[in-house]
């Protein structure tokens, strides 16, 4: 794929599919996706408490060049993340207040970039939500192309412009959008089990007999005893 | 030591000597034990303000399986923390609400992970307090025996079944069980020192005075200029 | 240079000019200076919201080793800020709630420490402001001579005693002390510039068009296209 | 996509064009395409000077889990690369003598691994190249599913099962087996005109000369001074 | 346990015990001992196939200060093994050329140390073996007392005065004394099976039906499928 | 400093100073200045053995962009060093072949640069040394200026244009070129000393006598029993 490339048409879930997977959390879904679609856990959000979901507007940017994310805002309609990957490991500051500002004029309801991310103290007053690899005062150049709306691999997360972006406090969940409403179908489902196992779980029950764990352990030889002493014995 | 082994009677320190411990704080206790104890410094409260003190469970496991700490919590008294030790270095989300659910159930005060964490928003205002290397929504498989109860290397401090953890903002400090009333009281002496110590440093006494450093730093050559220049000349 | 070497007399900025420096913030300084001046993104507040300025007693410290900043609190005037170096990566905790209390009482506003600090609870308590690589509470020893209001690199920038120091959310920035009152000219010049563009942006303009970049983007060949079906057949 | 699948049949690019393309090495390789399809440069070889290029036979692995490998074994024809990504980070020693045995008896030219090897000693023995992210002894279980032959993110960068893969001392390239001649291609003709380049190179000619970059160098406001202090006055 | 303490008489496993684990290589004798005992994976080697077997003479030290290996030297036997472990991370290079020359001297064979090493050059012409995490040429200092002899942990892995250390190409593990005669048979028991099955896998043979893996796949689910599509159908 | 800036004329050390240095070895240089003077050891050499002394030509880049590299070699003169500082971390390959060809060919004995480096193969067979912290293919653009001969911090050390540099397998070490002489002097004087010393240790005695450690060891309160056992009834 050639850089410097602008894509400006992108398929979109449907928002109230968007809304809802937004409601599941992101743990939730990973799991419901047969554990997969995680960004690596060294993005973290800004600030405590920060939650988003979107459809995907998709950043290619050299490292310590934040040009192509004004390209990319153009591109944003109400909803959109923007999701930011760069050709090389960086944690400048490539994002930060006025860029934000232009965001949200947009509608734009957060971002993700694996770079780093400044004017945390403004951003967190003005509660849009960004979870980068960094905090980084580092200001950036607007040298060299990239490309928006193109497939990015983003913190070991493939990503496909229009992809459903969920994100909270445990980090963030890619959603392929063709699959969204069988992913939030599947969270519905795995929720509703979880508010039955919580109550069991609250009252004493162990995981142990819930999920009936005691036969398999047994079988693959757990050993129980009365002290260390005696188990050294054996 | 063979894996697949739980060891279901361990000795606990005396109830007062753990609460009494964990208004010590870790730094204190730590310098009590002459600078001993400590877990590495990666490992990172989930909330802020995050005090925890009790008896150690110990739980060792696979990189990405949580099976054992379901075992573990079966073995947890009220007034435990579980410690979980993990063959190799991993950040997946091993440990999540449900858990804590299981886990406050059964009397746990807080968690110490040589791993990753989840739900951190659900755990917060569950105020069950994690020290965890990493957080992380990835899942986790059930599937290969660990032990529990056996002694571990977590985050660097080794910990037996029963030692007394403390953990606080500044880290996790381990408290062999023997010695937990010795250094309860090394504690407390070294915190009625540091009562006078503040007083006289908060009144504009320096600690080199305080502590009578200056013949020390005299007799190692430390030598006073007035500018750089003349420190050049000589 | 040899160490073992104190400075008594550094020359510091004019009390009002670093004042107004500490208003402008340490992004819009670290680009007024044409993007240079700050330490690595490594070093964290130990709060948020925490800021800072004033004219930096610089220590040079041998890891593991505090004993130097003892000797620095002695040359600190009100409106200091320590910023310590250590001669090897290191995240011991150096600097805690005692060191703080003297620093206080002779008017240190802040640390910079490119090392561990602990009592964090303490420190965030008394609202004196830290940037540091680690959290630990790992005790240190006093034992080896370095020096203070020597040259140092802290961080990868270096620092000069008497240089202004700015920090807050976004990191620490070191403005040489000759060039104080033009930086502080040109992050005025740089904020009220930002005012005027962060309204245009606000209003839905994009930077693509107030900062005229659509040319030489078209220059260096950027394309766009409707679809990636699109761009792929190019 | 499920975990737990193995695809059979996967299509190869002409032997002859991975051959020409083993001999471009990976930097060239890397820049004919765009400057893309690389893997992190934290994966590195086991020994100096170890080559390969082959068809990627791709593994999704639970870390700590190798079962998968051998699954993929037999998936292998001549000439075959495996590629291994795991979920989430590892550095267990995933590969060692026995599987490399077993590769080498069905035709595997070598191994791409996002975690970690051991037997190095006789790997190296029987000049079995491996690019891993570690070299550790630890041991790993046989107990999750993972997938043979789906598309994954290996050391940030997507592989689909049979794409090209490049490997040298340089790192990793991965090749997209539809434009693996069209890469060629680009390839030749760039170590063509580096030809030309390096004699130039070679008798003294700069860089700033044969590529013509003083014009764009001075229109960007590059000055010259004989002195720092004569750069200061300006 | 305070520091500041040396214990002169360490017990020591039998020599012919501790040569023939030599020969066993580090991973087999992890896994021997049900894959325990390993060090971290950063402690790598100084030479390529640099090997070593002894007795560990253990050092636990502060972080740059080497005065504790020169107190060890003196407790040191012909076949012992330097254990250096340091009580916060540390990469100083607080052990090089004159020091091996001085445990040469007195029958070292090598050093593990989880800190740095300098020298490297005159180290590998000596063939004197060294692991560490780092190769630094800073200096350190003498002015802090440690211990040697006491139980430390090191690079994550307990090691007793007196235990055995296996040291190669793929790691270090540590053999507790009372168990090397044990650990011995398995390696060698290990050893044979392993002879068998490098013989049956080179013939062609796959590790699915040496080990008779299928079953258990088939019955986790394990899917085979001529193509991707077809997968994807399901 | 603005960026954009070329000093042509440096000052330069005594040529036969310089070859004299870089007989003396990094470690011992940096003893001699009093334990100062060396770059992080992140900064590794690209093949064993490598050796390098000469004058520092620095380049300040930004990350991924290595147009000012072309720019320094222009200000090379034979016997200099190429010293490359990035205003961000990166490990993007910013120098290969065809720049160590034109290096070569103006005189250049190596380069020491806080970025990766690319052509490993080709640059170990030619002998041309790279002290780097990474090695990846990863190309770079020419977009954005820098500045050539200005001060700059590389791997945590200052250095100016014209001092010395000195890297061999234990890292890198800058000497002032003001006072190179003064350091060859010393670093002489050292290596007599050492020499002494090998041979007393070489003969079996023990640095604890030779440097008359015991008194001081005794006055700090160490204590040596003769088990373990021993020591803990104290």
């Amino acid at each position: 794929m050639k850089t410097g490339i602008v894509i400006r048409k992108i398929p979109r879930a449907p928002k109230e599919t968007i809304e809802a997977l937004g409601r599941c959390g992101v743990a939730t879904i990973h799991e419901a996706m047969g554990r997969a679609g995680l960004m690596k856990p060294y993005l973290r959000p800004i600030y405590g408490g920060a939650v988003c979901a979107g459809s995907a507007v998709t950043v290619l940017a050299q490292p310590g060049d934040n040009w192509m994310i004004h390209v990319a805002v153009e591109q944003c309609q109400p909803g959109d993340v923007l999701v930011v990957a760069v050709t090389a490991d960086n944690t400048d500051g490539m994002f930060g207040e006025l860029l934000a500002t232009s965001a949200v004029a947009h509608g734009v309801r957060g971002l993700v970039i694996d770079a780093g991310c400044r004017d945390v103290a403004a951003l967190t007053a003005m509660r849009f939500p960004v979870w980068s690899r960094a905090i980084s005062a580092r200001g950036t150049v607007k040298a060299t192309l990239g490309s928006v709306n193109v497939p990015v691999v983003c913190a070991g997360a493939e990503v496909q412009a229009g992809d459903v972006i969920v994100a909270d406090d445990d980090g963030i969940v890619v959603v392929p959008r063709a699959s969204a409403a069988e992913v939030l179908a599947a969270s519905n489902a795995r929720m509703a089990k979880e508010d039955i196992k919580r109550a069991r779980l609250s009252s004493g029950e162990l995981g142990l007999d819930i999920e009936n764990m005691r036969p398999k352990l047994d079988a693959l030889g757990l050993k129980y005893f009365d002290t260390i002493e005696e188990a050294g014995r054996q």
